[in-house]
């Protein structure tokens, strides 16, 4: 095939992969989506990937962009498409301590950044479960959430610059690393979480921020969903806000968790509905500093806090992380979750958020309304309760696909009787595709197919994703 | 005329503003925008905006939003157009504490939005001088920055969602209140910043934030800006991130305001060059509560930073506001800037942002190579400096349009050679244009012109403003 023989001089032999080499990328790391793609190439630049995609418009084929390849709907899914993975392109370019930014490749692994800017004192604050293989330029594309985005806010808002390969194969240049910028329309954020459809994410410009000098993170079994959201308020009030992680593992989560991780300890000597995952961090060098007893001021405060509401009824019980090792462990349980509600099976998978008070509404419902027609389907719950986001995971006995479109529809009248989101941090790709089509406003539908065709106009970037 | 008639028929007579009527829309605050409309038209509601754009849109008339009218680029210059004023849709929908949200339509002025929120002990914290005539439509349409982006970020960073009438009437409902929404393309922040030229904003979802329960507020001297700067890192380290506002009078600015407002006292007993308004917010409750000596441990903290930093000589002077009083005084000096600027007769102004660490080199090199060709001009400089935005204003004494022009293209030049932006928080309206042209990447122009062309192709939408 001509595109091939190009793309071998263009980019090397060893740089487009194809046949039984593109196994790899032919199947994303859910098992749901196979399909060999025409070949994978391995751009090791901006030029690279401007003269690959100019190749592919010529040949008239499609692109799909894989950077870390750990998506949970289906975005990077290529069968016939030219795939190009942003593997090679993991240069760091520059971490800039004072001006706190770092200027990434999009194949920089999200693990490789924490590392990098640790050496710094800094923290780049995304971060999730599978941030040992994702990569920025995956993140920004489908604008991931995580654990931090209740302090830090999503990719978006870590993002200052980016730079775009376009349809036509020019290079878009939005480096910046200005926090005020106003000349012109915001085109940094149309790309970010467009999911390569209108272009593909090359480059970018992140926000790092000090690394906390000290946290304080604890297991707490709460009475109900509402004590926990006063033990958030109450938290946020009196840290100034220096609330960075609020993570929801009911019960059930914890029985699969631990069926599963043999070696994973429960939580608390009793069995609790409701734990969360708390950390604050210090806000201070004065917050973070332990005294002659070895007693750190934010761990304090978090006890305080704890205790006070215990004698209350409102907390039922806690632990707080003494050490490295023990804060590991807590987050360990949380970061198990991929593992533990897609197992085994067909589930119906869901991403959705909620305005914050509405999350136990939201459950109650789901429950009650699941149980109506599929009682013996297994249910996984795990949230960032900070943020009104639920994954939300049911597995039907029998996972027929009116079954499985039922399921999806119920949650869906669920989440938008209560204002929420079917897809809050994970995107849309394939499998959230017909939640657009029955949900979206059509008006909104309508400006997204207008600005997909004004930008790529033969449909070749990402094709079939996103829109419905 | 037709058009004029449908008007009537539609909104009220006394809502279709014509010849005499319109003078005060016909001219912008600054003076510089002066041109007759077809006609003013003032909607009550959404409902009504939407019609009247449909009515422009069968006669192919123009529109032009306008809301407060206090832009400073000429973006509500309307000659033969229709303007839409949001003046009556000055409704704050609702208030939710515990949701953290305000909702609102887009002429409420800043101002009253800042009331109603203080009434529920949360506060809306974008502010600038305008606050009492702005509106929400012209902030988000234009990005509006301000004093307290510093910790807060800019408009867009304070918006959960919008609703946005489309150049053909239909109304884009993106009124979600939701922290996480990855739900397709990034719309809302598409059209914040658009300056009404893809359509119009009529509503918004706002985040409201607790409001700080005490400031500590100061002017400060400084050796240099270098000391500037080490005085915010250190305040920002040691407050967690609390600093709200970190602005720079140089002393011609102090000069300059006092020469204009005889009753302004100057900072200090003695004049410096380098005067700082610093303000520092309570980051919890524990902070803001004064011990039985009525001392307050923001304010002390503050206090015992610039003691130090006074010892080692970075710091010269400072004064901590003791009262309300005091901390008002202090602003009104920065809120004087509009005036004090554009005082009298034609000026180059320019809203630029560079790297934090690069506002002194650019002040320099401004001063030196405007000093080579008009050594008479007169500079006023004020800066928002935590954010690296400097407003500077040059008047020379034979403001010809050739002066004008290479002083405005000077300052861009040495902008963009530091990696700054040569509109940081103003926007482009009329006024940026030439700049636009001038420096703006081509391919990131075409890519506007596309969206421009996809969402409005008759080119009917606040014309002539942004693209070049």
């Amino acid at each position: 095939m001509d595109l091939i023989d190009k793309l071998d001089q263009t980019l090397g032999r060893a740089n487009v992969l194809r046949g039984d080499e593109t196994a790899k990328y032919a199947s994303d790391w859910t098992g749901s989506f196979v399909g060999e793609p025409v070949a994978v190439a391995r751009p090791a630049n901006t030029s690279e990937v401007s003269q690959t995609v100019k190749l592919a418009a010529e040949a008239g084929v499609s692109i799909v962009p894989v950077s870390g390849n750990t998506g949970l709907t289906g975005g990077t899914h290529g069968p016939g498409a030219l795939m190009i993975s942003m593997e090679r392109m993991n240069t760091i370019r520059e971490i800039r301590p004072d001006a706190r930014v770092a200027i990434v490749e999009a194949g920089v692994v999200l693990s490789q950044l924490h590392d990098a800017t640790a050496q710094h004192g800094l923290s780049f604050p995304l971060t999730f479960g599978a941030r040992g293989s994702a990569m920025i330029g995956g993140a920004l594309s489908t604008n991931a959430g995580g654990s931090n985005v209740l302090r830090y806010g999503n990719t978006r808002s870590l993002c200052l610059g980016l730079e775009v390969v376009l349809p036509s194969g020019e290079i878009l240049n939005l480096m910046s690393a200005l926090h005020k910028d106003n000349a012109g329309y915001d085109l940094k954020d149309l790309f970010i979480g467009a999911e390569g459809t209108l272009g593909l994410i090359t480059g970018a410009v992140l926000k790092v921020v000090p690394k906390p000098q000290a946290y304080a993170t604890a297991m707490v079994a709460t009475r109900s969903l509402d004590a926990a959201l006063t033990l958030l308020n109450q938290l946020q009030l009196e840290t100034g806000g220096a609330v960075e992680a609020f993570e929801y593992m009911p019960g059930t989560y914890m029985d699969a968790a631990l069926a599963l991780f043999p070696k994973m300890r429960q939580p608390f000597a009793d069995r609790h509905d409701i734990n969360l995952l708390v950390e604050v961090a210090a806000s201070s060098p004065a917050d973070a500093t332990a005294d002659a007893e070895g007693t750190v001021p934010v761990v304090q405060r978090l006890e305080q806090i704890l205790g006070a509401l215990f004698e209350d009824g409102a907390v039922l019980d806690a632990t707080v992380a003494r050490s490295d090792a023990q804060r590991t462990e807590m987050w360990a349980r949380r970061e198990a979750a991929a593992e533990v509600s897609l197992g085994e099976g067909p589930v119906v998978n869901n991403d959705i958020a909620v305005p914050l008070d509405k999350v136990g509404t939201f459950l109650d419902l789901a429950e009650k309304q699941l149980g109506a027609f599929v009682p013996d389907a297994k249910i996984f719950v795990v949230s960032h309760l900070g943020d009104g986001n639920v994954h939300y995971t049911v597995r039907p006995s029998d996972p027929k696909p009116d079954v499985m479109d039922r399921i999806m529809e119920t949650i869906e009248d669920i989440v938008l009787s209560l204002g929420g989101s079917f897809s809050a941090e994970h995107g849309i790709g394939l499998t959230k595709r017909p939640s657009m089509k029955r949900r979206k406003d059509p008006v909104a539908l309508d400006v997204m197919r207008s600005i997909k065709n004004a930008l790529d106009p033969d449909n070749r970037m990402n094709p079939g994703k996103v829109l419905p």
